[in-house]
């Protein structure tokens, strides 16, 4: 899913990422909760209508940013106080009042609110942050059955695995939502500074555990090879800012793994980023007027080069889908890896995969 | 025009230009010149291959930029030198060198290097730069038919009539151009600071001396209350930074004047730019979305800004040249400007109406 945290896909248009074909984006619960606020984007006749997309969007409960973009924020049983990161304003977000705003937002998956612990924590606080957000899950639940879509279509809920990376609470935490009969189910809390062993560890636990027939999905994960591997391990679904950032800073991806188009090794080179690739920018521009873009400082590098990667993950996920279908996902990884790290590839800039700010 | 100051017309894709119906773009050859230098765009094979645009291209001079963006510039009879406005380096321009620079980009419309005198400036000031701007435009056209174009296309060569605000000067600027026999001819040193006045009247005497059967180019006009007045004066081409800078900034026009769409008056305007217009912004987003993009500092916004506006000056043009063909130019001249400012229309930030940065 590109993300599109507040109400766009930073620097493309809904009509680029129908045509790269993007079937769903992601909206940010707490940015949009924030500016335009949900009563705006309910007078708009929802998200969809707002800023004019009309394929699926899935909205994050705003739990993640609560715990890391929010100042002074304070969690009790009945939800978390927050202070704005915009104005410094107080707010306050219950499970409940979290299912409402995204009633109004209308998005078709809809995500519970959770507590996300920090990496690292001890096994205490991640046992009772996972209590307090089974609890939670609970009573999005409960909000989610006892309300009412607003816009005329269906709207779903998914719950949100924790447990730090600790198995047993990761364990529990997955089965007691498993219990509760959701629609889908995340997996969160990873990809927020542990060990990339850990990461999949936990992803696996996870996955053995939530039933294969509901959508799975891991949540602001990751590096082309990331998903590639999660996917092995049961993933359906993910969101990442990684395509849309990286462009933006002029790092692109590519099947021989990325590199930094702005770089002046990229000065007099006339191919594209990719000369296999059917996007519009690698079949209308080379290298060398990315590389001028991004120098010169105008806005139309960051536009191809995030439509780029955009295009490189989707196509990257089809891929991944054949494979499974024909039976040869394992011999297909391999190759993809083998291929993507054949170069010593560019070093990604950051690993907070989350926001796309 | 729509102004691509260093190889793109900020925010947009050439794609978007051509659905637009952009005829011609400009590009500056100062700019261009510095960065990333005439060298690379020939090895890339000349601009429109570099920048991807398959239409027209008129590359300005780089006089205007040596004399508003440059340090420390010195002119002599044998051209001008100058310190670069980005990292200090010393160049030096004359008429020879300037020619042969646009070979190298390839553009169809060439410019002379000219001296633009700033506003006010002295009667013998005026004289005296008039003098080598006629000196310059000699020894540019020598140059011109002595040179051939690179890329299998022809290059054509336009001169520039200077003069300041003086009569006598522009008149003589003016013969004395047409006695060299240009194919095509603008009025330059405008738009630099004099009463609006003033530079309808220096049009008016130009435009009577410049023959009518060959283009005549009023450069870095303006407003689209000022084009429809310079097309009633004869002017046949304008390039002008407005509807991209301003569209950068949130002002958008409509045939009901200007608007600023990011002040508070369009929270919950759910109407798009303009009900009448066709353009893709105002088919698919309204001025609430497009206020949220600005207030979110979101790049689409921008670009949407920029598009409409755009389009609205290419749609505004179109109907000039309608209403010429209908042998009614004056009153349709009328209606348009009484629609225009039937609103008190929002300020427009600034004059300086050229160099798209």
């Amino acid at each position: 899913m590109p993300v599109g945290t507040q109400a766009t896909v930073k620097t493309l248009s809904p009509d680029e990422l129908e045509q790269i074909g993007a079937q769903i984006i992601l909206g940010n619960t707490y940015h949009l909760y924030l500016r335009p606020g949900q009563e705006l984007i309910n007078q708009a006749g929802g998200l969809h209508q707002f800023m004019n997309w009309q394929r699926p969007i899935l909205t994050d409960s705003g739990g993640y940013q609560v715990f890391s973009l929010a100042d002074l924020n304070k969690v009790k049983i009945e939800g978390v106080r927050f202070q704005s990161h915009l104005d410094g304003s107080y707010h306050f977000f219950s499970p409940e009042s979290v299912v409402e705003i995204q009633r109004k937002l209308g998005s078709d998956i809809m995500m519970v609110l959770d507590e996300c612990t920090t990496y690292p924590c001890t096994l205490d606080q991640a046992i009772e942050s996972n209590r307090i957000t089974l609890d939670w899950a609970k009573r999005s639940l409960n909000e989610y059955l006892n309300s009412e879509p607003l816009y005329g279509h269906d709207q779903t809920l998914f719950a949100i695995v924790q447990g730090s990376t600790y198995e047993e609470v990761r364990r529990q935490s997955a089965a007691a939502l498993v219990e509760m009969d959701f629609p889908g189910y995340a997996v969160g809390g990873l990809s927020v500074g542990e060990p990339k062993q850990a990461m999949f560890e936990m992803t696996k636990i996870c996955t053995e555990i939530l039933p294969g027939k509901k959508p799975r999905y891991l949540m602001g994960v990751g590096k082309p090879e990331d998903l590639v591997e999660a996917i092995g391990l049961g993933i359906d679904m993910f969101d990442c800012v990684m395509p849309t950032r990286n462009g933006r800073k002029g790092t692109v991806f590519t099947r021989n793994g990325s590199l930094v188009v702005k770089n002046a090794s990229h000065k007099d080179d006339f191919s594209p980023i990719d000369p296999e690739c059917q996007c519009y920018a690698c079949q209308n521009f080379t290298r060398a007027y990315l590389r001028h873009l991004f120098k010169a400082e105008e806005i139309l590098g960051m536009r191809l080069a995030s439509l780029h990667n955009l295009y490189f993950y989707l196509e990257l996920m089809k891929q991944a889908r054949k494979a499974i279908l024909d039976d040869r996902y394992s011999s297909w990884k391999k190759e993809f890896l083998e291929q993507y790290f054949s170069n010593a590839s560019d070093i990604i800039e950051d690993n907070n995969t989350k926001n796309d700010s």
